[in-house]
């Protein structure tokens, strides 16, 4: 059985549980929205089945749904965001005007927000700018789960990498990847489906490699993608996430207190680039002929077009969601922070 | 049987050969320093071993070796430089000074390299800017070799990315690896030792899956490192080396006439960050921290750290090279462009 909402009502829904739960109004609609965008888009993980997360996290007192950021001009090229302790979401809406207009007076900008929370894909960040134009490369760091290839304990966190790229007509091309093998979702599903994983996926408890999720999910780690070059790819995200912004570090996780809380204080790096500045006027025209190449010629699947193919059929229709799916989002409703 | 040379005599040695057959003696200056550098640090495939490259694609006519980079400010965090069909080490050197000065006083620079051939490791590059205290990504495409995932023919280069991080007391942290699984002249080994290839490798002639690196060889193509995430990769950096440079793609290489072209006419994009303007005072601290526990806790390898070692035991002693070696960098020596 399912519950039909449109797309209004559903972001409705999501903000009023932020808010019961301990948002105040304004970060409950800036998290509303990366949720509603991931269900729409089909990226079930980050929808409305995160939404318990969010709830949990909220009640734990580990972050501050109330948050208001504080955006310091920070040189002619960046912008640095401390997100007091709340969602780096909010914290890069309070920034987006400032960074947009420094790349595109500079050339080249970038925006670093530490001391917050992100549980959303990447891509939700960094489209926007390739939709005005720009070039967009963001770096988030999360808790430490990955063991560095060579390694036998974890130091890294799943840390997604996300790149974003203007296209002459439609949205731009966007890929949001993490740096582990597999999502964490993955492994759990997994193991309830009694899978084994693939080799250089997992580790347990011991710091010895195993094919066993259980194993990983059992006080074990998750391994790179690509071997030594996806944990080169980590490391960076490390790196520029926490390093470069001053957000914690994957291994600094401080949430163990704070019972139910499911996100690190960490940061978010963003790199935005003036692509008519150096690329010239045929930028739009040769991008086109590289993806056209890659679809048309290749039979190979441009990053991001199964998001937006799932986009264009939710946007033709009205949100369905299971009525247990739904029932769990109005029990929300009924939990006070 | 080995010759030992100082590297002063080695590099004098390469410049002589690069400026015989067609380098301004500028330019051989420049190269020369890559290709000891390397030699240097035990990176042989971009040593001495590439010499013969090097001098057949000068004869070729392919690339200028007397090309004078045409250096433009192209915004406050912007530095363009046109090649001029040479070598895309001598444009960042015309460009090092204005991208390291915009850099400080912007908190965040790149370098937009375009019309330029690149035979050596990215490492190179990048390396000077973190012993400067900056944090630098470069992005370099190539002749196209390797098919994206999950399609048939070769779209990209190997396209390389490197990364370096300033550390307190010692050279970088630098990591640079080639989007591609393996690299060329790994595939060449493999195919005279009769080696099978990893899974995902290579691609046959007629666009299916092979572990026969003969058929690799033979008109094939290679696979990206770490399946669809690799491929992604691979893509930002054919859109990061060219789309945003203004330089060739990898699939409109156009040295098929030049008999003897080792390189594509591409480009190189290189971004520089001052991490003390976003990171904090305590940048330094805090990545060596993360450094420790990659590798004393973790028994991880620093990435970089082989080559550090090699280069210390280089500048310890002479350089010592095969006789054979050194009697074709001899012969070298006495072809005319």
């Amino acid at each position: 059985m399912t519950v039909t909402l449109s797309f209004d009502e559903a972001h409705t829904l999501v903000a009023r549980i932020l808010e019961i739960n301990g948002c105040s109004p304004r970060n409950a609609t800036v998290i509303a929205t990366t949720v509603i965008a991931a269900e729409r888009d089909g990226a079930g993980s980050h929808g409305l089945f995160r939404m318990p997360g969010y709830v949990a996290t909220l009640k734990s007192g580990w972050l501050d749904g109330k948050a208001v950021p504080k955006v310091r001009d920070a040189g002619p090229g960046l912008v640095a965001v401390d997100a007091n302790n709340g969602f780096a979401q909010v914290a890069l809406a309070d920034g987006r005007d400032l960074v947009t207009t420094k790349a595109r007076t500079q050339g080249i900008a970038a925006i670093a927000i530490r001391n917050s929370h992100h549980f959303a894909a990447l891509w939700v960040d960094v489209e926007p700018f390739a939709d005005q134009g720009l070039v967009a490369m963001a770096f988030g760091n999360a808790r430490h789960r990955v063991v560095p290839f060579g390694g036998r304990k974890k130091l890294f966190g799943t840390n997604p990498m996300a790149f974003a790229c203007p296209r002459r007509n439609g949205p731009p091309m966007v890929w949001d990847q993490a740096s582990s093998m597999m999502a964490h979702g993955e492994i759990q599903l997994a193991a309830r489906h009694g899978y084994t994983l693939p080799e250089g996926a997992g580790y347990d408890a011991a710091g010895n490699p195993t094919r066993d999720p259980k194993g990983v999910l059992d006080g074990g780690a998750q391994g790179p993608f690509g071997g030594h070059k996806g944990s080169a790819i980590a490391l960076m995200v490390e790196l520029m996430g926490a390093a470069l912004t001053g957000g914690d570090f994957g291994f600094e996780d401080r949430s163990g207190p704070f019972v139910g809380a499911q996100s690190s204080n960490a940061g978010e790096f963003i790199v935005l680039i003036d692509p008519a500045r150096t690329g010239g006027d045929r930028f739009l025209d040769r991008t086109e002929e590289l993806f056209r190449r890659l679809v048309s010629d290749n039979g190979a699947r441009l990053p991001g077009d199964r998001r937006y193919a799932n986009r264009a059929r939710s946007l033709a229709q009205r949100l369905s969601i299971e009525k247990s799916v739904h029932d769990g989002l109005l029990a929300l409703l009924e939990e006070k922070a």
